[in-house]
């Protein structure tokens, strides 16, 4: 083969890997994770060997389409953790990871999701989730915590934050915001009736 | 025809329709209500036609499907509404359509979704609504209940409520119970921190 063929093929390998992921991030947030790896490479034109060549496993595919967002929430766990008060850290994480949530359900939906073989991705959220549950620590013994405060009502925000459903990704935002300060305001120790983001229309509401 | 035989016809034609209705509140359930009259043919094993000579409409069906829900939905409303205490009938509201709500989550999603031709169904639903909305502005006015609370918070508490998911309704009922307890804690204007309801380990916290 000359060097062109090969450059060309090479391109076509990477288009195709790219439009995997695409439809793989696309299809996992309107379905969720069990859509098969057939109709992943269905969807993508491509067939079902061409996936797996550039994904060995399933878990590879949902890891590697989910990489940037895990990263993103990571990051933002650790901006979290370095705050000096630790209830304030831990407001902007819950808040941040809502919002990123928010704005890609596919990826709340495999945050939030137990993929029995998604070790990898399972690894790196559960990372995420521990530092988290060190700031939940810290966010008790200061005070503003309540007590009864437990890992599972990390779960269950976000859980019900992926549930909120509205006309475009900026009013979900919008409605998310609100959502998180009511979720805050009920994990307080000491609650303090702060204003609440501005409400908005939601498709229950719209008539 | 003889008489065996028409009445043969008519129980086939009840057994259709019963079918039909049965495969449409799954079909809602899993995939929301934009599941087309076709696909819940094919899944009944009748022909469009058929689906059509029982519900005229779409709408029609989706009223029919849940419209043992809706009127379940709309009695706590109005036992809420008849409490003595509105802060008190609104919590029993909250907590008991959240309850409908993690048990049944086609009629969930049916819920809280603007399906633009199920007038019918809107009708009731927005009637139910309505009223509770009554409740609020007097748990409002009796101090109990935010007075920046909107009727769109409830949306949000119903559609927040969808997003919980468990391994069995029951867990599911279970979370959504400390869920609806965390949100009217967050609705209170001087909110008292009464003791929540078990946390329930979720797909997210298994590990």
């Amino acid at each position: 083969m000359t060097t062109q063929v090969i450059t060309h093929l090479r391109s076509d390998a990477r288009d195709n890997r790219e439009r995997i992921l695409a439809v793989a991030r696309a299809a996992f947030a309107a379905e969720g994770l069990d859509v098969p790896i057939r109709e992943i490479a269905r969807r993508a034109e491509v067939g079902v060997a061409t996936v797996y060549r550039h994904f060995q496993t399933k878990e590879a595919l949902l890891a590697e389409a989910f990489e940037e967002q895990l990263a993103s929430c990571s990051a933002v766990v650790a901006e979290g953790v370095a705050a000096d008060d630790p209830w304030r850290g831990f407001c902007l994480v819950i808040e941040r990871l809502m919002e990123m949530h928010a704005l890609d359900r596919g990826f709340a939906r495999a945050f939030t999701s137990q993929y029995p073989g998604a070790a990898d991705f399972a690894a790196d959220r559960d990372r995420t989730l521990r530092l988290l549950l060190e700031l939940v620590r810290r966010a008790q013994e200061a005070g503003p915590l309540r007590d009864d405060f437990v890992l599972e009502d990390i779960s269950l925000a976000l859980m019900a934050n992926e549930g909120i459903r509205a006309e475009t990704p900026e009013l979900r935002v919008a409605a998310s915001r609100r959502f998180a300060a009511l979720m805050l305001q009920s994990f307080q120790a000491n609650p303090v009736r702060a204003p609440l983001p501005p409400a908005v229309r939601l498709p229950l509401s719209r008539r």
